[in-house]
């Protein structure tokens, strides 16, 4: 393949053909991909054998590596990115190992019928934004309590309490209501003094101590002292990593299987 | 594309051509790949833009969805199984939609340059085999102590005891002592005697309750009455259950980003 092509594809290569074609373009770090019948052995912290069958094998730049079967959303084996590959000839078969030195781990591909190589030069400078709102922030607390604090237990949420809604209503550690009201931008002193108002509500019912924690991934210039003065609490959180444990634990869900 | 054929490339078609090509290979049912120049929207539990960049696309047979970048172990945006799939032409780009119903989401892939579409009908039936030892599953238990019962707590792993090594020990909920014993395969009358030596030797020291169980993906048969003589518990634990968390346990430690 023509080292120079930013799309260099082998259509149904023999074997020999392959190899070179790999190796070249791993040595310029290209995003390669390689379809054909393989098999794989992976040994690491535990061991793994997948017998023949027609797959997808993609190399990254980054070094990492991927096995996908024609089924599935996860990876059948991976390298996770800086492994060291070494590809070579060895009876007719293409192979490929993905070796990684802490943990010491590798994967072998083997392929003897190969459809496709391709060599790629992704051109790829496009930023990834995600976004989680207030509620997203909530539905991720009630998952994760220890987003709000260690021993933090949720009772209820959407709260009606004079003045409007508490975001999430629970009791600490040491047996302490709390009060969690959630902010996804930089909060001001508008939103400390929502939550001095919940906790005032709350106090005149109960006769309980009653904490009001802030959440937010982070709070303006002179709030600091405000909470202070309002003995109320802080705990910067981001809605990013909100949405990444709501994806996540959907995705635990469908993990029945596991994988490499 | 013929759609008698098993491997069908199109190389930089046009964005119509690749339009066809994806509706045909997506009512048959076909692993899909397209290559090329895509931005994505991705609206559900919470929502994420991605601008343009050349990138993989891969649709599986199982109605899945990822898109790869260059880098990067895992997809940038993905859907699991069991998406519906609408294309389109529009403004002279190709839109992909994958839309799921159960949580209500969608992601959807412009394609407005395409180097490559490809649609294969992968012949896979190799089966996969995934390997523990009893150490791994040591790991997994330290890592995740509730897989032996909720609210046990390791102490120490390897103890030297006579008449041997103590595989994992530790205290349960209660605040009783308690010696683990590990077997990867069936446990035997053997394995129950080993552990009741164990649980023997450390209640001659300790003035404390001493509660035995055997961790091990079953017992065999008759085990259990011998269990019950000697008041020991068993624990059902695959050894795959564990590869499986350990794999994923290293996987978190890279996840710094979020994803989709």
């Amino acid at each position: 393949m023509a080292s120079s092509k930013p799309f260099a594809v082998l259509l149904s290569p023999d074997v020999k053909e392959a190899v070179k074609a790999v190796k070249e373009a791993v040595s310029q770090r290209k995003t390669i991909l390689v379809i054909g019948n393989c098999w794989v052995h992976y040994r690491g912290r535990a061991s793994s054998k997948l017998k023949p069958g027609e797959r997808i094998l993609i190399i990254k730049e980054d070094g990492s590596l991927l096995v996908h079967r024609s089924v599935g959303y996860e990876p059948v084996n991976w390298q996770p990115p800086g492994c060291i590959f070494h590809t070579q000839l060895k009876n007719n078969v293409l192979e490929i190992h993905a070796v990684r030195q802490k943990p010491a781990e590798s994967v072998k591909v083997f392929f003897d019928k190969i459809h496709m190589v391709s060599a790629l030069s992704l051109v790829d400078a496009g930023e990834f934004s995600l976004y989680a709102s207030e509620e997203d922030m909530q539905k991720a607390i009630l998952l994760e309590p220890s987003l709000v604090e260690e021993g933090f237990t949720p009772m209820s949420y959407e709260k009606k309490v004079e003045p409007g809604f508490v975001d999430v209503y629970g009791v600490d550690k040491d047996g302490n209501f709390v009060v969690v009201e959630i902010k996804r931008k930089t909060a001001g002193n508008e939103a400390v003094l929502q939550l001095a108002r919940y906790v005032d509500a709350i106090k005149s019912r109960v006769n309980r101590e009653v904490r009001g924690i802030l959440v937010a991934p982070n709070i303006a210039k002179g709030v600091q002292s405000l909470l202070a003065t309002l003995e109320l609490d802080f705990k910067a959180l981001h809605p990013k990593k909100c949405a990444g444990i709501l994806k996540r634990s959907e995705t635990r869900k469908l993990e029945t299987f596991f994988e490499k």
